[in-house]
């Protein structure tokens, strides 16, 4: 059984529609490529108790749980002290954080608020955080990183660099002229024939034409490479033209 | 008690980063004109136990649940038949969708693949769908609706003409060019004086250099004002420029 992660994504500035997230689509990316792929995302307001169920939630339900917002030093970052609560640990100054930050600021400008993000869950290990300073956490399954794109992104290198990689799922993707409804007989027909890939179908406008791409997903090369023939062959056979196609697994 | 919503979002090619979601900004912004904010955001694969568990939570948890998602006419295309089991609903060609259909494709045209998407939960209510015939439908205080944006939108804007709106969310927001860190003790002490309203406060890189915006957010426009103004005189006294504003409630 391969291991599956989620994200929670903490702030309402992304529920008000004020910031277009961007992290779920990163790390969902970055997850399927190493073998852990993202099969749930939340999206919760800075409130405790929501946090707290979510987190509670997902870290019972899947092997990894990221985290991301709310670990700045304004009253709204409450994700840290939240973590704790969720983990019934003390919420206290960090010894490696607080050195950290000490040594990333000027002399001077290591201030009291500044402070406030040198504190975490008892025992939590650091991420770190080249873009500003302040770092992420782990407590057991959770990673608790930034919201901010680019320093979550350097973030969550840094943790998967100490995550063992799972099977990497891998994907061709061909586009063609035809809609939904023509091909959706013959594709349900080639999804019964490979229960160790999923293939989704999703629709487009070009220029107001409707057109559809086919995604194959899988572990198994040798699968995905005969479902693609098989798909090619189902487009052929119905007159449709491709449009576009995209292999990681070659269909010669 | 205003009212609130939450969004779920159906689809493997969100979590596999494939696809960006743009639908949960846009029904963020929307919701919170409406009066109605959006409070928490699932997104799900295309398995059903998935969707149900999500689906029959967040409905009982809020005013209204919109989805997002796997409405088409292929095999991944389950949220229809899931919803009318999340129901424990009948799950059958609905005959207002059918004669839709039937009208919208020419002659010969409505096979049975589009056929498909006529069957709905027993006694479900219509969502029109101007851009490509196909409907989505109501349950109850569930809103089912397409995945691609287009369609969507226009789906939405058919369901807020039905639903009374509450008190509209509005936001005041400034950047200005200090650190999160240096407005963070003035601003939770104005935090501390409205309960009405929401301060947020998100660090942003402008060519390298961090800056902040703060955004102020409720019902009240006379704590809205109030707040603005206070956290105006919170940068002046740091020394601070302001960088860009934006005022839905004049702070005059």
């Amino acid at each position: 059984m391969s291991q599956k992660s989620a994200l929670l994504i903490i702030g309402n500035e992304i529920l008000s529609g004020r910031t277009q997230d961007q992290n779920a689509q990163f790390i969902g990316e970055k997850m399927a490529a190493h073998g852990i792929p993202l099969s749930e995302v939340r999206i919760v307001p800075d409130i405790e108790s929501k946090i707290i169920e979510a987190l509670n939630t997902l870290r019972s339900t899947y092997d990894f749980v990221f985290t991301t917002g709310g670990i700045g030093p304004t009253h709204d970052d409450i994700t840290s002290a939240t973590v704790a609560k969720a983990f019934n640990l003390p919420f206290e100054r960090h010894p490696q954080a607080d050195q950290t930050l000490s040594d990333y600021y000027d002399e001077g400008e290591y201030t009291d608020a500044r402070a406030t993000m040198a504190y975490m869950p008892q025992g939590a290990k650091l991420i770190p955080n080249p873009v500003s300073g302040a770092p992420g956490f782990n407590v057991e399954n959770v990673y608790v990183m930034a919201g901010v794109p680019r320093i979550m992104q350097a973030m969550l290198g840094n943790v998967l660099a100490q995550i063992t990689a799972g099977e990497k799922i891998m994907s061709n993707a061909v586009a063609c002229d035809l809609q939904e409804s023509v091909v959706a007989k013959g594709l349900g027909e080639i999804q019964n024939q490979y229960d160790d890939i999923d293939i989704g179908s999703y629709p487009n406008f070009r220029g107001g034409v409707l057109s559809v791409s086919i995604v194959l997903r899988g572990t198994s090369a040798d699968s995905i490479k005969k479902a693609t023939n098989d798909v090619l062959t189902l487009i052929q056979s119905l007159n449709g033209n491709i449009i576009s196609e995209s292999y990681e697994v070659s269909v010669k």
